[in-house]
């Protein structure tokens, strides 16, 4: 694993207290790391879900939820991606488990929209996973210094996925 | 940086010779590492582009040829995205930098879909860096034991942002 405790406690902007609080557990670090972002995952599927009973609504709010997210804990969505296979084994297996429930109801969503013509044909696991995957990796290349912000951004996701017009 | 030369170079399936070839000196092998993850990017734009002077079918042939990449050297990209933060300076400014001109080729077929309809108003770098989301992020959840090809994954994300039948 990358980094001391410290280094990674700073990067994902952890306060002094919380900072001092994990200094000698790494693991304990990354378990609270890893526990944010299914948070932060499961937070955008309930919010996004719940803001229409109409699936293309739904999944454009699950992306601009989900979009806000990676904007706001880039450092700790990096930090995971990039150390996650650090995790002790059952918090590996337990995140795993949730991110493929959080596929299983995108793609409950996918196919309703492909059912109404919205979206294409195509197995519905890769096609949840493909929408997914855009904000995923804005931790690569998003600068909060950029003059877009989280919505302007995931709307241009939901477009290039022919979702329509904000409304 | 995560893990001895011998378990990285191991992870990205390097031969026994080569493994010895850079035991003891690890920024060797992440500048190898990093250097064939820029080769792969650069000859899936060229073989991309070079497959007509239709630019829908360039842009597709991009992204086949992109997601072929990722899933034949999974090993080699997983540990460039991971590992890249470790890399010589001069070495992660030369890759960035070709990074934003392959953003910015793929940015100018982008542009010209615009134009003809095919895709939708917006940034075009943004655009550009939401398409390739979709191979860059395989390397998180695809299994060579799956059932689909390259291809066939790479023709899901070509019909979602409305790229049509393949030809």
């Amino acid at each position: 694993m990358a980094g001391t405790t410290k280094e990674i406690a700073a990067e994902v902007g952890l306060s002094q207290p919380a900072i001092y609080h994990y200094v000698g557990s790494k693991s304990d670090l990354l378990r609270e790391i890893a526990l944010q972002v299914d948070r932060d995952l499961f937070a955008a599927l309930e919010s996004g879900i719940a803001r229409s009973t109409n699936p293309a609504e739904q999944l454009r709010g699950i992306i601009e939820e989900y979009t806000a997210a990676v904007v706001r804990d880039r450092r700790v969505f990096a930090v995971f991606w990039q150390e996650g296979h650090s995790l002790p084994q059952e918090i590996q297996d337990r995140i795993r488990e949730d991110q493929r429930d959080f596929i299983t109801r995108v793609g409950k969503i996918v196919a309703r929209l492909q059912r109404s013509k919205v979206l294409p044909p195509g197995p519905v696991a890769v096609m949840a996973r493909a929408i997914l995957s855009m904000p995923s990796w804005m931790y690569h290349w998003y600068l909060p210094e950029g003059q877009m912000t989280a919505t302007e951004i995931a709307d241009v996701y939901c477009r290039l996925i022919g979702l329509g017009e904000r409304r």
